[in-house]
């Protein structure tokens, strides 16, 4: 079987489980305890954040660890404005879990502007230039897309943010970007950075808000204290050791391999076959393919047959209908349903990606003799 | 080392290793996607719902998980209120994550009115239903006090609630009461009840809330719809898996062992020597014990040196000071100094226990003698 789902890639690395493994056996003291043993899960919670700090380019202190990357988003859009009143900029690209919660905003009564994406799945910076104000209290843009891998020009648009709305907070849901991009988050001008740690190989459950230094927001959740009164709740020891153990995984991973180059041959290969490429910029780990006339479901079911796991829409998408971003960009809903999502990883050979591609085009064929005949 | 810290005996199951580790290595596809590997996983998630909706009086449409109690406890706060501005009454022996949240809907301009607890650590019941009335919206009682062990009669407050205020949501924190005292939920008569699953075993970063069926709140997190539309973000299927397993040993262990007995030969081995028992009505699982003019700090440490861990005050509150739930029961700050908790497990073994309790007394003595010298 070989992954090229969102979710399926997102394997546990075997390092992973063996360091939330030995943190349940031995690990399992309250980290906010006085005594000896407590106090060493503390150290070790607070080495696994410098470690993913100093992968990521942030500091430890700037790091609050979250359940994942959901709860970071709803955090921000409860208590991440500056004004209460303020108006609310996102882009028409956004996850759920950034749209929905700035849906809430709209629905009681805050100004929500929304920024059109163009076909290549890009911010469409003069249009969101033109919506961001003096009067903006937060601005949130994905910064990669988890529809079709396009990368957003974070830097360029914090820039627009500072001098057109210095007052408001720059937050960009980064979930598919962690070390997927080669920018360092203290380059990115942003003040806020929502992120997952399942996607780089960590298990699903534990993720993180970067909060830059000097800014203040409140907590999403009250209680305990713990995260430096930032998060309470009781720390999810095992995960942090996962999440510092994938991040030094993935990254050993991403540096003895070439993701580009075997996005490109893929690309190339899918080109030939007559499909179209959704969407521009691409960071290299998730590709949108159009195929026209084979439905995505219908291939996803058979390709799976065949032993090759592919996406469709968003999976974490439950049951809803549709796909919000790719109409935003401008497809047709039966464009739509002729998309798949493939995405890769690191640790995944060209070989087998290659392998693969052809046995979802030999899918895509029959699909296609069936409809014919 | 002897665990008698709420903290370390929440030592994780290793059956309940097991099966996150299962799920890691093997259960890691998002169980929102629709292919049959992903579905299997969805099927795991409703079938460790249905075990732990057996075993603690509930149907598995009830439940909702959480990363933790304390997201439970703060979605309840947020949107668990039947209107708007009604008034919200807890109790004064809240932990703080709910009393935290409560603070914050006072500091908005809710009426939060606190039912003063008695000298025994529970609801005082006259104040208690002096403060119910037509306007209120929310009420919160914890089950089981974290500080004490005391049980508060949450079936006859709930009574007193449904007559007094017919539109408010009852809610109960039920984090040290969940298979620990023989209620089932069912028989409560709550709306809402918040649990944590590594108070049974599990590891720490899940839990749930409950939701009576018939009850409809407003989701806490919005994105992806996943627990039905109730909790969106990827279900972190190993802890679920974790939680189900820890649920049924603990049920096992607990039926094996006779917890109040060995509670109450401990309760009367300290008060022989002079301590004090702290609260009344205990649930067998935790004690709250008084050493006259010897330090709980001191004396932590010093039984800590000599083998066994318990604990002070809150662990979980972190680094804040003094104790608002026994001094709400009239201690002085000089007394709550002086207060150890023990917690007890029902894996634990009554020679371990008062092997445990000696050193404690050794270890208090010293302390003693050291002051007199």
């Amino acid at each position: 079987m070989i992954y090229l789902d969102n979710a399926a890639t997102t394997k546990v690395f075997d390092s992973a489980i063996t360091a939330a493994e030995r943190a349940m056996s031995d690990g399992f003291f309250n980290p906010n305890a006085t005594y000896k043993h407590a106090v060493s899960v503390k150290t070790e919670i607070d080495k696994c954040r410098q470690t993913i700090a100093s992968a990521i380019g942030a500091t430890g202190d700037e790091l609050i660890f979250t359940s994942c990357a959901t709860e970071a988003n709803n955090w921000v859009f409860e208590h991440g404005r500056k004004s209460p009143k303020g108006n609310v900029v996102i882009s028409a690209g956004e996850h759920p879990s950034v749209y929905e919660p700035a849906m809430r905003l709209a629905s009681r009564g805050i100004d929500v502007r929304i920024a059109p994406i163009t076909r290549d799945g890009k911010v469409d910076e003069n249009a969101f230039s033109k919506l961001v104000d003096e009067n903006t209290s937060l601005v949130s843009v994905i910064h990669v897309s988890n529809e079709t891998g396009t990368v957003n020009p974070i830097k360029k648009l914090s820039y627009i943010v500072r001098k057109k709305a210095p007052r408001a907070l720059f937050h960009s849901d980064g979930v598919q970007a962690l070390l997927k991009t080669h920018e360092r988050l203290d380059s990115l001008g942003v003040d806020l950075y929502s992120a997952s740690a399942h996607k780089l190989g960590a298990p699903k459950g534990i993720g993180l808000l970067y909060i830059r230094r000097g800014i203040t927001i409140a907590p999403f959740m009250l209680g305990g204290g713990q995260e430096r009164n930032m998060r309470s709740g009781t720390q999810n020891t095992p995960y942090i050791a996962a999440f510092a153990s994938a991040v030094q995984q993935f990254s050993a991973f991403e540096k003895n391999n070439n993701i580009s180059d075997i996005r490109d041959e893929l690309c190339a290969y899918f080109s030939d076959y007559g499909c179209k490429i959704v969407g521009g910029d691409n960071s290299g780990y998730i590709l949108c393919v159009h195929f026209p006339n084979v439905k995505a479901e219908i291939l996803q079911n058979l390709a799976a047959d065949n032993g090759v796991i592919i996406g469709k829409g968003a999976a974490c998408s439950g049951s809803k209908r549709g796909n919000r971003v790719l109409a935003a960009m401008g497809l047709s809903e039966k464009e739509i349903e002729c998309c798949v999502r493939i995405s890769l990883f690191p640790n995944i050979t060209r070989d087998d990606v290659m392998e693969a591609a052809g046995i979802i085009i030999s899918a895509a064929d029959s699909i296609r003799s069936n409809n014919v005949g």
